[in-house]
């Protein structure tokens, strides 16, 4: 028998062969009215089809912002299912950007609709939101485990006020830094039991963070995960951004306003482009 | 005109006059199997159904836990809205506990869902979770105070996991401290504009903390807004559990195992032994 291999090293993977990007599904009303949908869940069904079949040709991965989603209810989700069941029928990696977040038989229940095969938005990966502590997420960890998923949990984000609990002092540093540490042994320990270096637990850091994580002497350098860095493109950071904060980490940066303002049509080509400006050519 | 009735005085009212209560609609696969119900959407659908009707005669609030709903994809968020449109019909305030928290146009997106009139999940009150920071939470603060809707903000939980992020410091105290006190300064500008000294923020605390927040130097005694408090019951915390952490601030106890253990036909009778003991009779 083949070792499996997980979710992170898979997404490793793909993000040498297609480059180091993830594509948001972010329908935005205004993106819908510029793309002549309409703003429904049938025109959120329809944005996200563009999108899973036009970089059906290679990407990373792509992400769902459930957000958009949810703005109309029942059927909003309905497109969400159609969404990832394509997404995964065209040979996409899917990370649900859901920013979940509970403890015990709750925490249970969110990982239970994302992260195992038939789970009705089943995807490869789900991002995480810790502020009930790092420990809190083990049911959505062993769910993971058990079926080869990746998590993306908060650590270092870009917006102002998130240094109001990220950059707080714990008894061992900071919040973020405890949360990358606690990451990080996750990994360490499922890769020792395996022939990678790259576990399946990744983080999100906005790529604008700029010298913060340096000033809280936090090392994000050296992870033995994937970094999920928002930020690239319409808001700012370019290939030297993501060298300064991530240096040698793994990297998959994620854009969403600016490859999807390019339109139905335009999208394979927007993607390239960001792909050569993250390539620093 | 009658000056508008901010959400938070609203639920206060309920408090005084059918106990400072709320009950958690958590549809549990084994509560579903107890209850002789299918382990499925429609399962879901009959139980919040059922929870609705046998507390129409009066209950401060219901709380419906999302992560319970969506295990059972569209079709269990198609449950949720009937169960939301059936309560709102009854009579009924309603939170919905989904510990919402991004930033900008994605945490307008979830506010949207929820906070409006006509929304697909609209609610009295919505759960929030601040690892963002409180700051970021501005596009559900600014909805919720457009439509008098209510926030519970997650502040200090029970989970011994919850001290690494909650109980970490910051320049001016603590991160659970400091979103109290941003709550607490939010309802003090709302409140001043009208006749009322409770605000519709609201936090998230458990009953079952003990001395934490002392230790940390937090006052919950003296809020002006509504201390939700899970851990009532079930989970251990009595009358005098709540009057050691609360002091003389409005606590809405949240209790969901304690009351649906008791099964379809039981669900009046256990709300009021529940408010029996709550009342440290």
């Amino acid at each position: 028998m083949n070792a499996r291999v997980n979710a992170g090293a898979r997404l490793a993977k793909r993000m040498e062969r297609y480059g180091p990007l993830c594509v948001g599904i972010d329908p935005h009303p205004h993106l819908l009215e510029n793309w002549g949908l309409p703003v429904s869940a049938q025109g959120v069904r329809d944005f996200a089809q563009i999108v899973v079949d036009e970089l059906a040709d290679g990407v990373a991965a792509l992400k769902p912002q459930v957000a958009f989603f949810e703005s109309y209810g029942a059927a909003g989700y309905a497109a969400l299912e159609d969404c990832l069941g394509r997404a995964r029928e065209r040979g996409h990696f899917t990370i649900l950007d859901a920013k979940r977040g509970d403890i015990g038989s709750t925490m249970a229940g969110y990982a239970n609709a994302v992260l195992r095969p038939g789970a009705p938005f089943e995807a490869d990966a789900l991002t995480l939101s810790p502020y009930l502590g790092f420990g809190s997420l083990a049911p959505a960890l062993d769910l993971a485990e058990e079926h080869d998923r990746a998590l993306f949990v908060l650590v270092l984000t870009s917006n102002p006020e998130g240094a109001s609990v990220q950059h707080a002092r714990t008894p061992t540093g900071t919040v973020a830094g405890d949360i990358l540490a606690a990451a990080a042994a996750t990994n360490a320990r499922i890769c020792a039991a395996s022939s990678t270096n790259v576990g399946p637990i990744g983080t999100v850091v906005g790529a604008t963070i700029g010298d913060a994580a340096r000033r809280l002497g936090i090392d994000l350098t050296e992870f033995n995960g994937i970094h999920l860095a928002p930020g690239v493109g319409a808001q700012g950071a370019g290939a030297r951004e993501c060298a300064d904060v991530f240096g040698s980490s793994r990297v998959l940066a994620a854009a969403s306003r600016t490859i999807l303002a390019a339109g139905p049509g335009g999208l394979a080509r927007a993607r390239d482009t960001v792909l050569t400006e993250l390539r620093g050519h």
